[in-house]
């Protein structure tokens, strides 16, 4: 964690914009797996990060905004549960760690909370992602789960957002840190796949390399032969020749902070013709679009460059036709890329996702989409000094994709449907990296991976030889 | 997964055993790390595993005894959703596999239940442990969540118990694949460790063995030069000469069956004379107790043999004296020994912990102390041919035990206070295996891991050289 006065100053500038009320964080619980005391690796919450820094279950706060008091509440260890975890720091002294006063227990939370629903006091509060903190909502302020859910505080969210999307050195310093071992992870990949192996083989050395730097992964690994599957979380499959494989895998480091990236590959030392000509062209759209990031420019603008330089190389390719602009107004791209060029990136790999899209990437005057493409698109707004975000541009040949359009000709216009026949089992492409918005245009985050398939191609036939 | 006929005939049975009523298994859920859509590597509940064999999140079924009839629900993809996923199975042909003809919604669902609950039908239901399985009983069921809690099915858990506790042939061969892949974890562990090294950068290596053999850690590694901490999951100390490294970890198969082991080594190629004797002394009540495992003995008499070794080597280094029986009875142990002897391993490493230990280790007759040490022994009972257990001894110096005890002089005849404090920050020595009882004794399941001390240093003295 960083020094108090990090948390301290963060806390006073969440006072001012909230306003009034009481601020409750919930912070998580241990996570049973397939029973009460086996765990999954324990997670806090990252706004409860963002606020106080620590990293233990059976947490919660309250920033008494009119009283202009903090207090942290938590129970103490008994001296029989030391016997078992041996010494632990106390609730003061945790919350001394967050520049917290005052602490108090569990029971009490439920007192003061219950003082300030009578007294008519608002009750600040995140919409809870965790089942425990729904339960804790419903039985700690008597709502019931239709009530939690549509309770929260909208006041609340964008203060948070307000902070949380502008990344200070230290933040920055941290998620290079994250960048950095995500690095190694892409690297340690890119080295050991051969034909014959399984993907789990890949997908174990990867998640060690983020566990030996002390971490753990920021999300599950994409590891596949199947690229075109966007949520594929099956590693059973056998690396074949011919095969690409791509690997979106990211480290989170012990502060909380993410790193992810994507590399596609191919299992032979180097690319088919046809598999290049596409890999390339992926590259050059995320090129193209690192080159527009800059300050104010809108992420929704960015996006659909990539879009367009996408359609431009698929003409070329003869699976496109028609005019590039005309294709990304109609949406006909999404044939080939239907999601998002990327997403803010932080304390989550998707961050702030939690508090809602539409508050972390759009505006009150820009509302997200609902169309197939732009609905996936989890940034929209304009580009600020201090935003980390992704830039991961695709091109997936879903088979059920064209059989869904192709049954009513969908933008046959746009389309090479008889071209893109020969395309089916093509798989996917995605190419992601990590960029910090700067006052002129953008830093990449974490050391470089090779890119280009020239400089993919030299790892691969080194690793094949 | 197994044959459908291996789950039908499951379900065949607890129908006999149950005898009326309604039984409803509820699936897991996907489990949220810091987001919604992030999430935990899935984990379905292991009696719905173990009665359906369906690994799948969204699931639930009915058994419903009174009419003979099976229903799987859950809810069907749309094509959208395939857009993202790929082809999936159908609730029908995953019912299938099951030998489940029925299926259907999970809404249909919550009618189902409605009628059951009008008709006054009991439902049996398992104690929940995950957070959105209470909430679903509180909506589907109606009830708050202190009726939830009280509301479950003792004659369910003792069905499942009759059956579980026995493992088949099958089950006997996937435990031995995943106590191999353990095995392999172990010595991973033993070969890697080197002065100088992070503890994380071998919870890293250890990890990657149970991930790239296609599964997952089947509780979180232990991996601690304090092995006297006996709930650490700290992973940042760096190992020095002179430590000894307690490694506590375990694999889980894809069909969800659990490996436990543990070894404990020294960073150097060689025990000091110190380690070596209470090292030694943990093996040899570890051989002690399994060569007294065989059907009919109460493995709580098993665990007051080893207790009883333990005490008997104290004795003879000085750190105990009397009476090695009175010093068992009277519970004088438990300074050294404060856990107990080992458990049932199976679909959960404490298989059906979940289930509550009362109804899986004890009897109607045989109720489990509340007592320091035997209220920690999980497994009480006569054991029975089919059983999987794991025999766990070890000594563990806890310097907040000594100086709890030492305040009240507590024990004093039987513990060398004295002798005691030169031990103080000696740590802690494990030795962990699993077997399973046959109608003569018991079988080591697995492939055998260095465990004399001899054996450990030779592997040691290979891997410092
Ligand atoms: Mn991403
Ligand atoms: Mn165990």
């Amino acid at each position: 964690m960083f020094n108090a006065s990090v948390y301290t100053a963060r806390r006073d500038t969440l006072k001012k914009d909230v306003g009034s009320g009481l601020v409750l964080f919930l912070g998580n619980e241990e996570s049973s797996i397939n029973f009460k005391a086996n765990w999954y690796h324990f997670r806090q919450d990252s706004s409860f990060l963002y606020f106080f820094g620590l990293s233990l279950p059976g947490l919660a706060a309250i920033v008494d905004i009119d009283h202009d008091r903090t207090t942290v509440f938590g129970d103490e260890l008994s001296i029989d549960d030391i016997v078992w975890t041996g010494p632990q720091p106390t609730i003061a002294e945790l919350a001394n760690r967050s520049g917290v006063q005052h602490t108090d227990s569990l029971k009490a939370l439920v007192s003061v909370l219950n003082k300030a629903l009578q007294s008519g006091s608002t009750i600040h509060y995140l919409p809870p992602y965790r089942p425990e903190n729904s339960l804790k909502l419903q039985h700690w302020l008597g709502f019931d789960q239709e009530q939690i859910q549509r309770g929260h505080s909208v006041e609340l969210i964008k203060a948070i957002v307000a902070q949380r999307s502008y990344k200070s050195a230290l933040e920055i310093e941290e998620i290079n840190k994250a960048v950095d071992i995500t690095a190694d992870m892409h690297l340690t990949a890119m080295k050991l796949v051969s034909e014959g192996k399984k993907e789990m083989e890949i997908v174990g050395a990867v998640q060690e390399v983020a566990v030996g730097a002390g971490g753990q992964l920021s999300y599950p690994v994409i590891l596949t032969r199947n690229g075109q599957i966007l949520h594929n979380h099956y590693h059973g499959n056998t690396l074949r020749s011919g095969d690409m494989v791509l690997v979106d895998c990211g480290a989170e480091v012990a502060t909380g902070y993410a790193g992810d990236m994507t590399r596609t590959f191919p299992v032979d030392s180097q690319f088919t013709e046809r598999q290049k000509t596409l890999y390339e062209l992926v590259v050059k759209a995320h090129t193209t679009a690192v080159d527009t990031l800059q300050p104010d420019i809108p992420f929704k603008e960015v996006h659909l460059t990539a879009c367009k330089t996408l359609v431009e190389g698929l003409k070329e390719i003869g699976l496109m036709k028609g005019d590039a602009q005309e294709a990304v107004n109609a949406g006909a791209h999404t044939m080939f890329f239907q999601c998002g060029l990327g997403h803010m990136m932080g304390l989550d790999v998707h961050d702030m996702e939690d508090l809602g899209e539409q508050y972390v990437g759009y505006t009150d005057t820009m509302i997200k989409s609902v169309e197939f493409g732009l609905k996936s698109l989890r940034l929209g707004k304009a580009l600020e000094p201090g935003f980390v975000i992704t830039v991961e541009p695709g091109i997936y040949i879903i088979p059920e994709l064209i059989d869904l359009w192709k049954a009513t000709n969908k933008n046959a216009q746009f389309i090479n449907y008889q071209a893109l026949e020969s395309y089916r089992d093509f798989g996917g492409i995605r190419v992601e990296e990590d960029f910090v918005i700067t006052e002129t245009g953008a830093q990449l985050l974490g050391k470089p991976v090779a890119k280009t398939a020239a400089a993919v191609e030299s790892i691969r036939t080194e690793a094949t030889a």
